[in-house]
């Protein structure tokens, strides 16, 4: 038997226990699920025979390094700021890694101790990231087998609800960590590169300049820039391409009532507004609204936004019944985004037989034998239930399949890395198309942003 | 002889410095200007029998406290994070002090140390803060003499470009520290309180949300509202205040055009441009602008902030030169802000000839006998000359009065304080009428924001 240690049961973990726990006979594994909640480990483990549930503290050293001895290969479910002690472990202990969060400097700076020891360290190993960045070499690598040279690569992925459960006026409920949406793009300017000019844009504009996208069965979706669009320009060797855009799905529509919350200072996470704790919704709008003896708080909203009260706008704000003077925000000491994130989550809360869907989109665009060409490529996931969702199926399965090829010896290349080359993105890719994560690829006419080379 | 140091012979310290030399013979006083720059202290104190010139590092303590060691009282114009290390010696060798800038928390710490060796530390003896305090102190405590209670309070201030040397479309030059003006409002949303109503105001709309203010003989002007408008609420005993507002003054038009910056991006200080260096003002714009492959910047640019050609906020943005595609910004990793106060110095830098001028506005409401009552007070104050500026004079003569005065054993009570006491304003609000710095007193009709009590 083979042990892994799958540290941390939560809502990402359920696909990748599963799948491990089907290999686990013809593939003579053992697997230890470690979570600080015993309770929770036990619903994933179920009493299946080639698992064990046990609770663990990753933070009383002795226990964890204990558990980490006795693996093969551990993979940390953790959040992302706590992977760095395990990975250290797994360093003095000699154990492959796996996790499917962002490299941090810290676990970079563990690349040397690694390749010493034979190590792999596989990170980014989830959907965003993770299948993100398999899908995109893969075609990437294509291409440049092929003799083409890359000018272009947009990518765009989001977690959104699936069409049947799509039933508020929104397209929109929380699939993931409901803050990370509140507070998405705060921060620098989005900066990334089209036509070789470099682009900024301020977060207050941010919900304003989207791009569409549509999908085949599934319509039309929208895209905000990510924050730094450049950061794998040249971990996809693509330094020289002239355009280069990453952003957030949205269903059309999102962004541009999104904004409105930007505009009034909704979104806000950098200071607590006065007496939080008993103020009603209504309140907590007419707080970013100029005072007024007479006037309602719906007038002085609609002259803010300039939006009449037959705008689809309109019925977006009221949907959310964010003019209610009798709820309460029950929050103490709250910053306007905690605020907005408990009012949100009033109407945007998964119902339970609602079911969740990633959408992603890839744009590569590239010149052949002195033609500009482009591929596109989409990959729509929808959740099975509210265990096996789309979100835990794409972070998941991928995770576990480089675990068990790490194990098996198919993936041998040690150190701190990601998923970008052939030797793992193949065989992964290959095996997700079993689950149903597959993309459809089209090649369309090369538009681009710049099609008669003209202008600045 | 009574010895008094001055530490820092910078541009604020030119009024400063002329008020003690002409009072040294009268008064008996030794002036000693000290700066890192021998030059600069040379050319303040110019021949004056009364006076020595000295060249000090404050950084190297043995200097420091050998010089605080021999003056009776010091005055420090240094940077106001500069001035702690003074104040820690002044309390070592049992020196009064004093300062323009805002009390930091490290400069609190001191109070109980000061208290127990009688010594007087003044800080916020300038204009703003200083004038502001001392004028506003002055009519509140009056009102309340007089059986008032105090129910509104408002209060501007601006440093601008006198009416005589106000010559281009912006109304406005830089007459202090550039960056302060590009950076202004920035961080938390500015908050302030109407009518009992808490009110936030994110950044990007700060600039949207400006009052009016009329000065007989001046005109109109408008203000922002400053970053936190409660700072002084419970040291000027207006706790149960229904509206406290602060703001910064510009002329009309200013704050609207301002906004451009804003909404483009221009003001931000967060990150950097990519080759920053090589960009040409046109670039600059360019960059926070969609790419097209045809449109010109001009016409993005007016499409996107929703302008017509013939609008005066184009003309304004013509007049900086910013679609010029030749003029360099020669700035390294340089950020937006950075590159806006560059493109901005080339216009608004005052010329030889022209002065300055600073402007105080304030609103005092009041219920007196049931009756609602109000008193606006203003202050303009137009500069000599670019040595004597009107900065120079509001920020100067307080600091050198307020320093006389605690020499002489007019003000006594020992402490970490600012000048909001009867003992501190009186002698020194009727001393700065001499010197033309005075407010125009006028009772009005009370207005507030709710004069018939109805709404919310």
């Amino acid at each position: 038997m083979r042990n892994i240690l799958v540290i941390g049961a939560g809502r990402s973990a359920s696909s990748l226990i599963k799948y491990l726990l089907d290999k686990s006979q013809v593939e003579r594994l053992h697997i230890t699920v470690a979570d600080v909640s015993l309770a929770l480990a036990k619903s994933k483990v179920t009493d299946h025979n080639n698992a064990t549930a046990m609770a663990l503290d990753i933070f009383k050293a002795e226990e964890r390094k204990k558990a980490i001895q006795k693996a093969d290969i551990v993979i940390s479910m953790l959040p992302a700021r706590f992977h760095i002690e395990v990975a250290r472990d797994c360093i003095t202990f000699k154990k492959h890694m796996v996790t499917a969060s962002y490299v941090s400097e810290e676990m970079r700076a563990l690349d040397s101790d690694a390749k010493e020891r034979g190590l792999i360290f596989m990170n980014e190993i989830g959907v965003d990231p993770g299948i993100d960045h398999m899908s995109a070499m893969q075609v990437i690598d294509r291409i440049r087998d092929n003799g083409g040279k890359m000018i272009l690569f947009e990518s765009f992925t989001g977690g959104l609800v699936a069409p049947e459960s799509d039933t508020n006026l929104w397209n929109y409920k929380f699939t993931w960590n409901p803050r990370n949406v509140v507070v998405a793009g705060q921060g620098s300017a989005a900066k990334f590169i089209q036509e070789g000019k470099y682009k900024y844009i301020p977060y207050h504009r941010l919900f304003r300049r989207t791009e569409f996208l549509n999908i085949e069965g599934y319509g039309r979706f929208e895209a905000y820039a990510n924050r730094d669009s450049l950061d794998y320009r040249s971990a996809y060797g693509l330094d020289d391409v002239l355009t280069l855009y990453r952003g957030t799905i949205r269903r059309v529509g999102f962004s541009r009532a999104w904004h409105m919350f930007v505009l009034l200072g909704m979104t806000d996470d950098s200071y607590t507004l006065e007496d939080s704790e008993n103020m009603s919704y209504r309140d907590f709008i007419n707080s970013f609204l100029p005072y007024s003896p007479s006037d309602s708080v719906e007038l002085k909203l609609r002259h803010y936004l300039k939006i009449d009260q037959d705008d689809i706008m309109w019925g977006k704000l009221e949907e959310l019944d964010l003019f209610n003077a009798q709820k309460k925000v029950e929050l103490k000491n709250a910053t306007p985004a905690q605020i907005l994130q408990k009012i949100l989550e009033d109407s945007w809360t998964l119902d339970e037989n609602d079911k969740d869907m990633i959408v992603m989109y890839h744009k590569f665009g590239f010149e052949m034998d002195g033609i500009k060409k482009q591929i596109d490529a989409n990959m729509v996931v929808i959740g099975d239930d509210q265990t096996y969702t789309a979100m835990a199926k794409t972070v998941g399965l991928p995770t576990a399949i480089a675990t068990l090829k790490i194990l098996n010896g198919e993936i041998t290349t040690p150190g701190v890395q990601i998923p970008i080359s052939k030797e793992i993105y193949e065989p992964i890719l290959k095996e997700l198309k079993e689950f149903g994560i597959a993309f459809n690829e089209v090649e369309v006419p090369y538009l681009g942003y710049n099609p008669d080379n003209v202008g600045g």
